[in-house]
C-alpha cells in the first residue's frame, strides 16, 4: 500500500504539471495562481489511496483526483468572494489580486475543467462517477448557502448545523474515497462503505475544529484561540449553548453576541465561561466521538484485508488530534 | 418535421415543469425566477429540431435541450453580475433582487444542474455529448472574458472580435444542433456540418445585431438605435472604423469616444457620419454575408432530404431580418 504522504507528493507534482491555455490570461492565470498556493492535497490523495486499497492502477485515478482538487479550489475561489476574504493560505485572494468579475468567471471555468478531468475514466465508470461528482457539487453549493443563511438566523438547530457541515466539507471527502474505490475495482457496497467512512470522518473533523477553536492548545492549533467566539460564528458550541441556556445565561450570552467592540480577551473568557458552565465541551466531544465511531464502523465493514485498511486508520488518526 | 414554434412551446412547457429542491431557498428560488423570465427558448428548440431532422425520438432530446437552456440562463445570471445589469427581460436581475453572493452560488449550482440534465442520454452518447458540453462551457467563459478584456483595449483586431462573438454566442447554437443531431442518430460528419451551420449563423446574427444597432429601423429593431455608440461598445463597426481611419478621422472618432456627456443624438449622428464616410456599413454587411453563406454551405452539405432541411432554412431566414 502506498503511504498517504507519498500520494500527496505525487498529486502535488501532477497539479504543478496541469496545463491551461495562455489566453484569455485573466481567465486562466487565476486558476494557476490558486492551485499554486499549495494546501495538503488531502482530497485528491484520498482518491488515489482508495484506488490503491482495492488493488487498482493508481495512474488511472490521477485525472479524477486532479478533478477533485480543481473542483475544491473552484469552491475556495467563489467562497472567498462571498466571505469577502482578503487572504487564502497567507496570500492575496483572487478577487483581491484581480477583481470580483475575474474570480467569478475564472471559478466558473474551473468547475468545467473539473468536469473535463473527471471524465478521464473507463467507459463503464463514466456515468456513475459523473453522478457522484454532480451530487458532490450540488451538496457543496447547498452547504455554502446554508452556512450563509445560518449567520442570519438565531434559531439554527444542531441537526441543521451537522447537515450543513456534512454538505459543505464532508461530502467531498466521502466522494473522493468512493470515486477512487470504484476506479480501483471496488463493488458498490464497499465503495459506499468507504464513502460513509470519509463523510463521517469529515463531520467529526469539523466538530473537532469547533472544539479546538475554544479549547485547543494555541501552540498546536495554529489559529487564534477564540476566533469563532470573536466573530460570533455559529459553531456547534454556540448553537448548543443557545439551545441549552436558561433565560439568565441566555441573556448573558446574548449580551456578548450583541456587541462587536468588547475587549477580545474579555469576550473570549466570558463566553468560554458560559460554555464551561453549560458543559458544552462535553456535548461537543460526544457528538464528535459519535461521528468518529460511525466512520470506523463503516471502515470495519469494508471487505478488505486489515493491512489494506491500515493506511486509512493512520489517516484518520492524523486528522483527529485527540488533545481536548 | 416539427415546426420550430411548436418545439419552442414544448420546451417552454418543459421548463415550467422543471423541479428543484425547496431548500436552501436562496439557492434554488433564483433559478426558478430566471427561468420563468421567459425568452424565446431558441437554443433548446434547436436541440429538438436537429434530433427530429434525423428521424430521432424528440422525447429523448428533451432533457439535453433543457440542459442547454439551464446552462444558457446560468451564463446570463453570472454575466449580469459582471455587467452590473439592473434588468434582464424587463425584470430585476438576480443579484439586484437578492444579492451578488446569491447570484454567484445559485449560478454555480445551475451549471451543475445543466450537467445533470445533459447526462440523460443513451450510454453510447454520454461521453461525446458531455465533451461537447464541456467545450461549449469553456468557450462561453472564454468569450465573456475576451469581451470584458476588449472593453479595456483600443487595438482589438477584427479577427479577435469575430472569435469573441463566436465563443460568446455562436458556439452554443452550434452545440445545440450537434447534440440534437447525435441524439437523432446522425453520424459524426453530419453532426459536425450541422454544428458548423449553427456556429456560422450565430456569428452572422451577432454581426447583424451590430449593424441594426446603428442602421436598423427603430420600429422593428426593438432597441434604442445608437445604444452601442452611446456606450462606446466595441462592435464590428467601431473596431473596423478604428482600423480604417486616417489620422484625421481617427482624431474625430476618438473625440467622440473620449467623452460620456455629449448630447446623445449629437454623438450618434456624428459617429454614424464617420461610419458612413468610411463605408463601414458595407464592410459589416459583407462580413455578415460571408458567415451567412458559410452557414448555408454547411447546411447544403448535410446528407438529408431537402424537405428535412427546410425547417432550418426557415429558422435562419427568421433570424436574419434582411432590412439594412
Amino acid at each position: 500500500m502506498a503511504k498517504l504522504s507519498d500520494l500527496q507528493e505525487l498529486i502535488a507534482t501532477e497539479v504543478n504539471e496541469l496545463k491551461f491555455p495562455l489566453a484569455p490570461a485573466d481567465l486562466y492565470e487565476p486558476i494557476k495562481y490558486i492551485l499554486a498556493l499549495g494546501g495538503k492535497r488531502i482530497r485528491p490523495a484520498l482518491v488515489l489511496m482508495a484506488c490503491d486499497l482495492f488493488g487498482g492502477d493508481v495512474r488511472k485515478a490521477i485525472s479524477p483526483a486532479l478533478a477533485i482538487e480543481v473542483f475544491h479550489n473552484f469552491t475556495l475561489m467563489h467562497d472567498d468572494i462571498m466571505d469577502n476574504a482578503p487572504l487564502r493560505r497567507g496570500k492575496v485572494t483572487v478577487h483581491e489580486k484581480w477583481n470580483t468579475n475575474v474570480a467569478i468567471l475564472s471559478g466558473d471555468v474551473m468547475l468545467v475543467e473539473g468536469y473535463k478531468l473527471m471524465m478521464n475514466v473507463d467507459d463503464h465508470l463514466l456515468r456513475p462517477i459523473m453522478q457522484i461528482f454532480n451530487e458532490t457539487a450540488v451538496g457543496v453549493c447547498e452547504g455554502q448557502q446554508f452556512d450563509m443563511d445560518f449567520e442570519q438566523r438565531n434559531d439554527v438547530h444542531i441537526d441543521e448545523y451537522i447537515n450543513m457541515i456534512r454538505l459543505k466539507t464532508a461530502v467531498v471527502l466521502g466522494s473522493a474515497l468512493k470515486i477512487g474505490a470504484l476506479i480501483g475495482g471496488a463493488d458498490n457496497r464497499n465503495a459506499l462503505l468507504l464513502q460513509s467512512f470519509g463523510e463521517h470522518l469529515g463531520v467529526a473533523f469539523q466538530l473537532q475544529d469547533d472544539i479546538l477553536d475554544v479549547y485547543g492548545d494555541p501552540d498546536k492549533f495554529g489559529k487564534q484561540v477564540g476566533g469563532d467566539i470573536l466573530s460570533n460564528k455559529k459553531t456547534f458550541l454556540l448553537i448548543k449553548a443557545l439551545e441549552l441556556t436558561d433565560s439568565g445565561a441566555l441573556n448573558d450570552l446574548e449580551h456578548w453576541l450583541s456587541g462587536t467592540d468588547f475587549p477580545p480577551k474579555e469576550k473570549v473568557d466570558a463566553v468560554t465561561a458560559i460554555y464551561d458552565q453549560l458543559n458544552i465541551r462535553q456535548f461537543a466531544w460526544e457528538a464528535m466521538h459519535t461521528y468518529v465511531k460511525k466512520a470506523f464502523d463503516s471502515l470495519d465493514a469494508v471487505k478488505l484485508p486489515e493491512d489494506n485498511k491500515q493506511a486509512l486508520r493512520v489517516f484518520a488518526d492524523s486528522l483527529m488530534v485527540r488533545e481536548y
